[in-house]
């Protein structure tokens, strides 16, 4: 519960937290500090990113419908820049869209932006100046607006994140900015597997999930175990009238979904985008297919010049999941991770829901990971 | 209103126009030549494109509930075409599916479609000929039919436009028509900003926007300042307890969305796709990050050997938005326009709904542009 | 109607068949081998797969809500593999994720699953375990979860098919499994046009399609002369309140749509998906455009030293649906079929729901094929 103004139910941002803000004669005061960030976006794989206040995305800024804000933007980027407030409902003047309905903020300079929160929801915040690069860079934040009544839309757990993609070729630290399709890190808050937190919920639990997608193509995210409905996005709440069951939410570019679900069912659920390549980390697309190829005799030759080369792809992929080969350095494995039954081989934008009798709320690291889930039954292998 | 014919309330075709029609023995007949045509996508660009009557999109398309339409469609093209009638319930022959429904029209002949207008709603005309070249190639148009109670679904301003785009390399004038992905110019009505028209209104208006999508991928159309819902589908019209508010409209591929709401709020509210490379005029997607690298040192070299050489990219992008670079000829800069507060830093599929007291019917050429819009609030810089 | 366990109306897998279990105990008992295949996509192309039981996708499985279900799945690939049975509620170490709820199962091994159908529905089954190369290479199936009661959702029709990709190149027969987006066979079941079966229904049928897609992309499916709704997703059944008429259903990848609508109309109902790259055999997508280019003088210098070179593309591609060019051997013609008017120049994701006063169940290749639908009007070609 917030220390002052009115009252509310948090979120947890997965990697990340919400920022703190000072009272001042009726207005909620934020400051948000856009910069050049490192991002560890799993361990051993550290970014260059553009942020907020030492982060990307930057913190999730939370507040309650009628509340009036005021935020400071300070500019310590090398380049201008705005924010613009997706889905908030204000004058044009606080829009943030440079040129258009404010000069861009230049290097050194702060802006402030004032408006009051008209209705509740589930929003973000970006720049509009350099917008391509900008968001290429990593600079988004999330933004929720609670219900003035604390118990309408009520929930237990209420997780919020923001979906992106960075073009940052093995061995390197900086994304490229001007790529359009052919990104290699598909991550949640600038974080992949096995660097995304884990949900971690009590059983019972009405769970809430908030969605937000800042790349260039849509992310279905499917989440095991239950069906749920959209009960909201970033125009309001979805009616009940109007709900779909699904298991899979399709997340368009420039769009929010909350989905909400009761965490009935005991157990570890895989919870990622269902595009197979998003849950894969740093590789290659154009590679020709070596599966049903016997190589095993140009193999012997090829070893007699390059000792380590191995006879790899011929039956698939899963030897890459289990073993470690050497990568450039500040590279992670495409597929990588270790579950309680042996190798993951996933990457990129995958995590999983942690439905417990007691809360959990351990990380992936976390060695709790490991414990056979309740509801498991174990069965023998036959011949 | 129109001349003869059952009474509706008309549609604005963004950069574009109504096809006239004359009745005969209680149809109504239209008239549609399928041609090659020059399009200007935006000032100083220039594209070779096929259309109809002149154009690309070809004109829209409007009648009423009940109306039965004959439509002449001649071939002044290089080769066979159909036109398909997109979401409109008719007898099988009609459907214009080459081969399938009917012989495609060769080259100089006339065929004659022929059905009844079943129901109202939002729809388009395209080739079902050698499709994916000619959609390619910019042959497309809009079909509304009104409702026969002009009072059903009435708006006060209904606007209406086509989601294309097209592979014309920078310094070309014709479309590469096998591309799938790599488009350069993402367009409405064949127009990138800032040479699409600006949606103006009269603040109070109850406004509809419709929309269709011909392209190769989904884009999701995102209006500021206000939420909206989508009232209609290339299907029919949305009932009341199905729909969903939203900011952000996921348009699929091969299909339509109508959406609405009222323009209480007065100002300049930017209306674009949300994939930030398709509000982005030609560039080059595959080019490395300069961010961070400090390249003065090799610039001063090359400098010695090409005194033009600029120092660009370190920084981020903004300087490109803001200083004037040659480019080829019959080519638009990457990012463009100036607006009242400067430059808008934008391309592609951009342009605003002006939201106004009295009507403003200017477009984003038009001084009126520039003026202050109301309720924007200017604010101080600070240090 | 099944020979024993609770009485369903089964479904019709386009390409494929249902398969077979025993009860015993109780216990409804399927068994999949999850093995290498051989696939003929459309006659003429043979690709080499991954599946189960002899096929790609694997067979249909179709059980009843309240069934205890007893899955017996032998792993004859060359790598470990699970089965993650998609959107089925079930406990936790059921749900096939490889190293989170079991061990991958080994290169020979058998792993039983046991769980019951909680719920009807629209659901699908595919590899945890090396995701995406194994989805890459076939490996999926359809599951349909009737009602309890068979009346309940009861059509006359009922069609299901899973939407899959394939990066075969020309002249080759195994996908390359890294591929992300640039596919070279779009197919419904791992069949392409003109391979895929029609959907042939008696005029007054109520008819479903079911379909789920594992691409890479959204497929918008689009059927001519007729709206419907959609009535399920692997979520549930979607309440009438919420559904919207559409005429193209946009499947996100990772998801299943079921559509409804009733045949009034009968004719040949071309269906298919409307990204006009998808309804393409194999073919380049960065060639240059040839429309517009004279190139005659430059082939007549060609002619002197390839007599066989042909001027093709200065018109359009139309000439390749209608003429025969040498391609590489086990190659599919980009641009193919002949209806009763023509050629049809489609290829891909296109097939046609034939709507007939009696049923006509025969194929595409059935010469009743070419016979005039009924409501078919033949207009004269005029000057």
């Amino acid at each position: 519960m917030p220390r002052n103004g009115r009252p509310y139910n948090p979120v947890v941002t997965l990697n990340g937290w919400t920022l703190p803000w000072r009272m001042k004669d009726g207005w909620k005061e934020f400051h948000l500090i856009a910069e050049p960030v490192v991002r560890e976006m799993a361990p051993g794989m550290k970014a260059n990113l553009w942020g907020y206040n030492g982060q990307s995305p930057g913190p999730t800024i939370e507040c309650v419908e009628g509340d009036k804000v005021r935020i400071f933007v300070t500019n310590k980027l090398p380049e201008h820049t705005t924010i613009h407030w997706h889905g908030i409902l204000l004058p044009s003047g606080m829009d943030g869209v440079g040129g258009l309905s404010q000069p861009q903020i230049p290097v050194g300079k702060t802006f402030v932006y004032e408006f009051e929160m008209k209705k509740s929801g589930t929003f973000m915040y970006h720049p509009h100046a350099d917008e391509m690069v900008q968001m290429a860079m990593g600079m988004m934040g999330f933004l929720v607006v609670h219900p003035k009544d604390p118990n309408l839309h009520r929930v237990d757990r209420d997780f919020v994140f923001l979906i992106n993609a960075y073009a940052i070729d093995p061995g390197s630290r900086t994304p490229r900015v001007s790529e359009m399709m052919n990104f290699d890190l598909w991550s949640w808050n600038s974080r992949v597997f096995p660097g995304i937190d884990t949900l971690a919920v009590r059983r019972g639990d009405r769970v809430r999930i908030r969605m937000g997608n800042l790349t260039m193509t849509n992310h279905p995210i499917h989440l095991h175990g239950y069906d749920f409905e959209v009960t909201g996005t970033d125009g309001g709440w979805v009616k009940p009238t109007a709900r779909w069951p699904e298991v899979t939410v399709d997340i368009p570019v420039g769009a929010m979904r909350a989905i909400e679900f009761d965490a009935n069912e005991p157990g570890d659920w895989a919870f990622h985008c269902h595009k197979s390549h998003h849950t894969m980390n740093a590789m290659g697309h154009s590679v020709p297919t070596m599966i049903g190829v016997d190589h095993r005799d140009v193999a012997r030759k090829i070893i007699t010049l390059i000792p380590d080369y191995m006879v790899m792809g011929e039956r698939g992929m899963a030897d890459m999941g289990e073993m470690e080969m050497p990568i450039p350095e500040n590279t992670l494995p495409m597929m990588t991770g270790q579950g309680p039954f042996g190798p993951i081989e996933m990457g990129g934008m995958f995590t999983v829901v942690k439905v417990r009798e007691g809360l959990a709320r351990n990380s992936y690291a976390d060695p709790g990971w490991y414990k056979h889930p309740p509801g498991t039954v174990a069965y023998e292998l036959k011949a």
